[in-house]
């Protein structure tokens, strides 16, 4: 087992990843090649660490702090664990049962909470154009906070999701992408298909597309974003997208028809999401207190929605892919046609067949958590993690 | 202290219980005598422990989920007890704020907030058929995750009260008559009378009574279950009765009078509870939608209910009782005659007489849950608990 | 480093704070001078560990419970950074979830939740005369189940604000007085402005200004009480104030004017609060259930409270203290003009000089908590102390 380790820290001392020390973690897009592998090779070692019953916890007391402006199992749980893992203790801001509602700034509660936290992680990703920078905020106003000595310490922040990017998942996504096809080197040239795909459901988030499309293309792989007219994402992510494979000899391609885009792919991707000029309208119209013409706009999209369920991950279009076994990926729950709903995202036969991939896919949450907080609060990650080796503390003494 | 310690071990030794490892604890009739008496060592030795300021914690990290799908206050504070003495952090499963409601499967949540789940403690008692049903669906899903590698470890189950048994209650419950009686060898021939008591109330849960004829039949006393006709509890788990007291050498009645079974009993235990038949009718209809039939079954029920006032724990029913003084026992909160009702099942001078032996019936439910939890996760528990007396690590530096 | 923290042992020697030990702080008026001297040293010990790196935890395991009957956001951080800290667990009683509105009494619940619970921290401020009475009955209860065996060790309680007191947030403000004036013995004299200020919200509570009042009258400061007339505080603790200000050579005046107050005062302490009687009157007709009477009751205290707005703290009043520089102090959150309010207690531009100032105020309050359970709980706090620097034991490995 301590091969396998020593090759994970001979790895990080390669790359260059100083700048995530006392840094956020917002947007994927923010970070060097360097600094996302960093987080990769963490994550394993964390993993690997945890799996032979050593405990890597490196606080001895500490809060991790969340913040969920919308509901949330999986985040929540991927949070708790990593916070639990390294030592911290979850501490929930639950706006309801605080006194935000008086009038509070948004400077004032973040330092108020943060005399003790080590991490604030957050996810706000209800409307367009508010949780980025909300999350970007509470960053500038617990970092002043240290600058002036109201804090002993940098809290780091963690995005759990926002309108832009939900980092914590396409990088799980992406370190079981490099686990299933057994190293980053060998993604070259893999077609992975990001589609629409129908729900009943309208209105569902758009920074898991656009955080694939953004983190993907820095793989010299071939994405391909699909979905019908209308649905389109932000069209800056498009541009990251864009600029990300052409520098790092990816392609990015943006298409109408499922089809084209599951044809000989080695990995699919589908999925619903709201269109982002509607949400956009909804946004605004929610800031003009106009409920009845949110209601009328919903009405609309639903309508819209409807003209779309032939946008299915059904056992034929399965056919087309790359001989026909394309890893099949989603961020859970999916809407699974016939079992949690008339008409849904993906075939049932076809979600029971890659259920242990998707439940595994999951599983890299947590030590994504906990690596970008381990990198963002360890000066010296490569001989802190080497101490935790030798130290070899039982995570649990049986 | 440390011959008393000794004595716990050395019992321990002589007990067959490697089939708890690794295991969920569900019901008390699925465990053997040995495994009992196991879970009984080693909460004593737990118990032990902490009062003499040396920390048991075997856990360096580690969540404890909790799912309560009913409101609760002593077991969620015994549970959240039981985890933290071990080490282990509650994460509550909020189902209100989760994204279950979305269709998910029990299947992916179950294993969705399992990654570092090393134990699930589950309450789900409001419906006939539900309960237990649940927490074997929990406990076969991530035992599944477990074996097809999703989850690192193996999260272990304790029911914390469904709708057939509420093992941590009754295992809290004998543990507290063994220590009254002098040692479980003093119970052979006990009588305890399991009766039913109005309460203005109606619909209690039947785990209790269940769990109770269940547990005490195992151990060669005289049980009495007494209940006004219209009350009977699940006939599969008299069953269960019947057959212990065969197999144990006890005996188990049923009767309809409080005054037989309170008569020259040893321990009387008078509660309310629902009938088992119209609970299961109410489940039947709660599932067909039909709330008005509802509304007009919980009316007969309360009307049946208040023809049964004279069920109460009074003065005059204890001088029956052996010398008069019988052990009086209840799980909490009790329904206090004219304290917190104008009529209820005990009367306020009983229930004061007995308050400091109810308590401390109570206080053993923390270490009976860690106790499980400590059978089902360690693998040596006898060189473990010697292992943790030698460290000696302080529980409080003081 | 080590100096600094000798230093602070060495005042802690001298003090006399054996009747802190197994006891509760309920109200600053209750504790000799030495024991509130012994919580600040400790606070700046605690403090002055956790800013090396040195983790104070001396807890291996146990409960901080939280009874939080109105709604916070920086108590509730506070209460959970200083169990935290020394290594509890929060365990928050939230009484919506639990049994306790089925009739359980305060004795019986007091002691469900506390088999494992070595702080009890209590916010119960909400109707007069009833927090402190709660928080004496919970000390006694669980004082009494650990005199009757039936806890195995003595929860201590904390009042998080109460009707009457709010000894975490005063004993902060003292600590923050204290470092901002470079010692206890620079305090002789120094004119301290406490005064009510207009908000648009009715019905602030009056433990601030009271508890103010009961302690700032203990260190030879010259106490200004100043409010609008029918805006009275208890006057059994105007009463402590008076006593105070006498016995340790200090001064406590009650004024009607803001600009009386304000003037050549070293510090002010502008903010808004309830009439005394109004608040009385508000908690009977509640208790009779006349929510009418109340709403009535509520317009006339709306219509007398705006005709104070000109009772406010602007750039004009501060000119008027001393040498224009007062120090501004505020519990937070404040109502600031034309911020979070039309006409509010303070000018934004006063807020904004002094928001740095007003942070590190709160920011002693997790380390005052932390400093009470420490107290309440060590037998030899000095040589505790002492073992923590020793162990020298790093609170984050990095």
């Amino acid at each position: 087992m301590n091969t396998n380790f020593k090759e994970l820290l001979a790895k990080l001392e390669k790359l260059d990843y100083k700048n995530l020390y006392h840094n956020d973690f917002l947007l994927t897009w923010d970070k060097t090649q360097d600094e996302l592998h960093a987080i990769f090779t963490v994550a394993d070692a964390l993993r690997h660490l945890r799996e032979n019953n050593i405990s890597p916890k490196i606080f001895d007391s500490g809060l991790g702090i969340s913040i969920f402006r919308d509901n949330s199992t999986r985040t929540r749980f991927s949070f708790a664990s990593a916070c639990n893992l390294l030592g911290l203790e979850v501490q929930d801001l639950d706006e309801a049962k605080s006194q935000i509602a008086r009038g509070e700034t948004v400077k004032e509660t973040a330092n108020m909470i943060s005399f003790m936290a080590d991490v604030i992680g957050i996810r706000d990703d209800m409307y367009i154009g508010k949780g980025h920078t909300y999350q970007k905020a509470v960053a500038e106003y617990v970092n002043e906070g240290y600058q002036d000595g109201v804090l002993e310490q940098r809290p780091t922040i963690v995005n759990l999701q926002c309108d832009i990017d939900h980092p914590t998942q396409t990088m799980s996504d992406m370190l079981h992408i490099i686990h299933e096809f057994g190293g980053v080197e060998n993604l070259k040239g893999k077609k992975i298909a990001m589609t629409w795909a129908y729900s009943p459901s309208y209105g569902k988030p758009l920074s898991v597309p656009q955080g694939i499309i953004g983190l993907m293309t820095r793989f010299g792989m071939d994405v391909v974003l699909a979905h019908p007219e209308g649905y389109e994402v932000m069209s800056e992510v498009e541009e990251v997208a864009r600029k990300n494979a052409e520098k790092y000899g990816g392609k990015f391609t943006k298409i109408n028809s499922m089809e084209e885009a599951f044809k000989d792919a080695d990995i699919v991707y589908p999925k619903s999401w709201a269109p982002f000029a509607a949400m956009e309208k909804r946004t605004q119209l929610y800031g003009e207190g106009k409920f009845d013409e949110i209601d009328i706009l919903e009405q609309e999209l639903l309508a819209q929605n409807a003209q779309h369920k032939d946008w299915a991950c059904t056992e034929e279009m399965m056919k087309i892919t790359k001989d026909g076994k394309a890893l099949y990926m989603h961020c859970l729950p999916a809407d699974i046609t016939r079992l949690s709903c008339e008409e849904g995202e993906v075939d049932e036969s076809i979600f029971d067949r890659y259920r242990i991939p998707l439940y595994k896919e999951a599983s890299y949450k947590p030590y994504i958590i906990a690596a970008m907080i381990f990198l963002q609060k360890v000066k010296n990650p490569v001989e802190t993690l080497q101490k935790l080796l030798d130290r070899n503390k039982a995570r649990l003494v049986r």
